[in-house]
């Protein structure tokens, strides 16, 4: 509250040609994105997309996601670009799990005040993502928020739409005791834990080595996609369901595609864990159950299948590892062994 | 940055049990949205709905947005609710303006700490407005991020998704010489301007009387949808495109539905101002052309029609009045008389 008043929307703290300037410099970024789907919009209202003409019976997937606070780390290093990219991975990973299509990709970007570099790099980086995914960016929505982010932070939300066939959606009755795990590595912490392991660079200076990074390098080494993965695991007869595994961890997020009669049993010693997490736990004091409740810990995504479809998952999928199998339901939904 | 190290995601400020207690009061919200195409997603990353069987050509037509710093004032108010419903209602119109039919929404919602029973109230107006529209929620995302926001401050988002018949989306091509713009009335600044309307609770007691409201509700009063008219409008052969009026105003937003060769010729005067825009403009010393470009003057959406359409919908569609009519390009796409 103040006591004079203010007479013009930029003494408010929008401006609303700075915002015009800064969108101005992402056209050419969002227009790399059209795809043959992509209908010309004319500056339209909302993003116009046709849909695949090679999927029968079509349903839409969609999902919404912010990547959190690995966005500040990633604009503080002057890496916003990084960030982007995460941001659409992360959602790409939310509708190909469901044996989508991903086609359309939508932004948002707020702050307190926009850099327009930051905003530039920001949207080249999602565009980038875009490109390599063959989704097209159709909308989005840049707001100058006074009051609402506190200085020099922003916030980033993306949308995602797939197609999928009605037919072919992932079924989690499918999944029957005897079934594969199979675990894909993720690349770090991709987009989840930040406001925890932000905090490593309180205890580490930045050039720090871990394994064969920096301590930047590996807290802000991109979201993988499995977009490609989940796409050719589905096309094999056998492969159940999947899961990318984020906020809340492997038993999270593998108990979504669960049915109440399995138990998956992980063994948490059949992958290497990438070493930031040791330098995590151990730089931060964070007890091993508290890390896989937050992290991933090494497993980007979980597919389930038959033993004969896991046979060639193993077999097809580089780098791809048999993480468990499923047991009849025991007290969780997901066992984690040995308990950590 | 801090000096000890911190051992928990809830020392850094996360709460996932916090999140996960608040998330589960939504869920009732959520269903009470399904309609007809919504398909069950089981606990699924992406949400899945079919497409309505009576749509020829489909495409998608999709927008993200959000409600801007009107949220803050009705959480202070305790209406959080009606920031639900603006949010939806302002992302319905963005697809409805092309003519689509609004099926999905999803919502992300993101604060320092979430408060379980703003965040319910939120969504259950979220999920008021969807259920009014037909339209299913299929997704949400709720963040924590200590550090980006501000004390108490909240940012909304919504994604909404609708499809279209490709044949049928408005071609601004076809907007001539002659063409009649009809208004329809907004129920006052709808999301847009918020930064600086807030301001005027410097300077009155929110139960200051303005015409027969006070200030808090004119305030506060919800966006409109304009879904029921833009639908009924565009089952009028002649009716050429829409737009609905947000941040920039009557000019910036008419003009992104308008062919390079015509310029709308709007009459400021054909149409009353709620109070609210007085009010504004007089406790806070705005200037009549700032107040045209911040807010939408008392229209919140144009039609543009030929003069035999125009006939039928000013017979038609409630409350609508002739506002301008087109002529051939002069030196800005939208011109005010008289000058504001």
């Amino acid at each position: 509250m103040q006591d004079t008043p203010i007479s013009s929307y930029a003494e408010a703290g929008v401006d609303l040609d700075l915002a015009q300037r800064a969108k101005a410099g992402l056209s050419s970024a969002v227009a790399s994105t059209a795809t043959p789907l992509t209908l010309d919009a004319f500056g339209a209202f909302g993003g116009v997309i046709r849909l695949p003409a090679d999927i029968p019976d079509p349903a839409i997937v969609a999902s919404i996601d912010g990547v959190g606070t690995k966005l500040h780390l990633a604009i503080e290093m002057d890496r916003a670009a990084d960030a982007g990219r995460d941001l659409v991975n992360h959602c790409l990973n939310d509708v190909a799990v469901q044996n989508a299509r991903p086609i359309a990709f939508l932004d948002y970007v707020a702050a307190d005040r926009l850099d327009p570099e930051v905003l530039t790099s920001l949207v080249q980086g999602m565009a980038s993502a875009c490109r390599d995914a063959g989704v097209s960016i159709v909308g989005g929505e840049t707001a100058l928020m006074p009051d609402t982010y506190a200085p020099g932070r922003y916030d980033a939300v993306g949308a995602v739409i797939g197609v999928a066939s009605a037919a072919h959606l992932p079924d989690p009755t499918t999944v029957s005791v005897g079934d594969v795990c199979i675990g894909l590595p993720s690349s770090g912490p991709h987009t989840n834990g930040y406001s925890l392991a932000r905090e490593l660079l309180t205890v580490h200076d930045r050039e720090t080595p871990i394994g064969d990074q920096t301590i930047e390098d590996a807290l802000l080494a991109p979201h993988r996609s499995y977009l490609a993965e989940f796409s050719a695991a589905f096309a094999v007869p056998g492969t159940r369901v999947a899961a990318h595994i984020t906020g809340g961890g492997i038993a999270e997020n593998l108990e979504r595609v669960l049915p109440h009669s399995v138990t998956a049993l992980i063994d948490t010693t059949s992958w290497p864990q990438p070493p930031i997490f040791e330098a995590i736990a151990d730089g931060l004091d964070v007890s091993p159950a508290e890390m896989f409740r937050v992290f991933n810990m090494g497993v980007g995504a979980i597919l389930v299948a038959s033993p004969d479809a896991a046979a060639r998952l193993l077999d097809e999928l580089p780098h791809a590892l048999r993480v468990g199998t499923m047991a009849a339901r025991r007290q969780s939904p997901v066992e984690l062994t040995p308990t950590p």
